[in-house]
């Protein structure tokens, strides 16, 4: 079998064999200038639906670029349905949580307001754009929706049913995270992560008293917002996520 | 008991009750210019060896400034002994990689150069600066040595005998890295992370072949090499290292 495209792009139409997929100015751009890509060059194409294709750039136009799909290369499969709740810090620290969210497998990214949050205003699309760029690079099959950012406790009011939320609990209330979670069966679950001050105490009793809540700790050492968000998020997939299948795609070894 | 204060610094002298430290021009900038702090301001001090203290800023000229210890705060103790061996990475990301591996309780970091790592030269002074402020803020008792940058191979021909080499195996010939590391006796180890181009096959064969070598997978999804690093101490300290102990000082929460 030949070895998959190396450019990876996410779109939103459908994919089958033979669909014609006209790109955005953006896309259109990113491929020809910023990756340098000509007429007759393969991409991957991934939906969150419909699996991962092999596709060709053919030029219809001066700036217009459509793909052709050609053949199927990975069939849609089930992922961790993990969820991220966190509190909104700083720019690069934002940027970076979705980025390592987005390669760490999360399936939603849920900003939410606590009370010690000091940033005012999230920008959800930016956001949406890094975790599509994450999930391009990580050979991810879906993209993590990135939703509207509300108040934590307007987020908890109605909570699903069947989904523990994993939280951060900084104040020395939780149970070691390894523990916690090799008791948690598998499906559904949400972490939950506060702001760089820490939660309220108001806050953290009242998380405490959840009935879906299930408090961990991560060591004795003070980690940064973002450190503790990727920390949990690796203990989840090692312990009772995907991380006990193979790479889908081996990279490409040269022989040297 | 007082809480403890809120500013914290490394210092290199040695530390008992009375003892008398004349900071370094940049340490006293930082203090007084950057913390704004005050002569009588109390501060947390650790060197490594002989626990934390608290201290009292005594300025003693223009521009010189003298800390003098008052009491201990809490008794040197014992940190797990895990390296990073990482291959240098552009900037932002490798001081990224410095500060999280430091926040996540790594004791030595050594840069080693590999086939296919794109970095020429690294700046050991400036990720040694980038450990200390991480160690400080992370209320760590001490700060990861960083090691002079070497090739992969000459660190690996003389490895001490009783250390794991946890390799992140980003070929897919490791097994899940829980299922490893549960596996592994507590003591020394060591995690080995290629550069964002991966190892070549040569050294992958070769790392693969090293007796005291543990190949490990991080799951379907293709990692940063920074987003590997983090992962793979994660879920070290959570399986096998100190994650399973509660925070040294609870973050002061006022009742609000």
């Amino acid at each position: 079998m030949d070895t998959p495209p190396k450019l990876r792009l996410y779109v939103e139409a459908s994919l089958a064999d033979g669909a014609s997929l006209p790109l955005a100015t953006e896309q259109a751009h990113y491929l020809m200038h910023v990756m340098r890509a000509a007429a007759g060059t393969e991409v991957a194409v991934f939906n969150g639906r419909d699996g991962e294709w092999r596709a060709r750039i053919e030029p219809v136009g001066k700036r217009a670029v459509t793909l052709v799909v050609t053949a199927p290369l990975r069939p849609q499969a089930v992922e961790p349905d993990l969820w991220l709740l966190f509190a909104p810090v700083k720019r690069a620290r934002i940027d970076f949580i979705v980025e390592k969210a987005t390669e760490l497998g999360v399936s939603a990214l849920l900003p939410v307001w606590t009370q010690r949050t000091v940033m005012s205003r999230v920008n959800e699309e930016r956001l949406a754009s890094i975790a599509i760029e994450a999930a391009e690079q990580s050979e991810r099959l879906t993209v993590p929706e990135v939703r509207a950012a509300r108040d934590m406790t307007a987020v908890l009011a109605d909570w699903p049913a069947g989904r523990p939320l994993i939280v951060l609990d900084e104040g020395g209330g939780g149970r070691p995270i390894a523990e916690a979670l090799s008791e948690l069966p598998a499906g559904p679950a949400a972490v939950l992560v506060g702001p760089e001050g820490g939660f309220a105490k108001s806050e953290l009793d009242a998380l405490r008293a959840l009935s879906f809540a299930v408090p961990v700790g991560l060591g004795p050492r003070i980690l940064r917002a973002d450190t503790a968000v990727l920390a949990a998020l690796a203990c989840c997939q090692a312990i009772r996520g995907d991380w006990r299948q193979q790479p889908a795609i081996r990279p490409s070894s040269p022989s040297n």
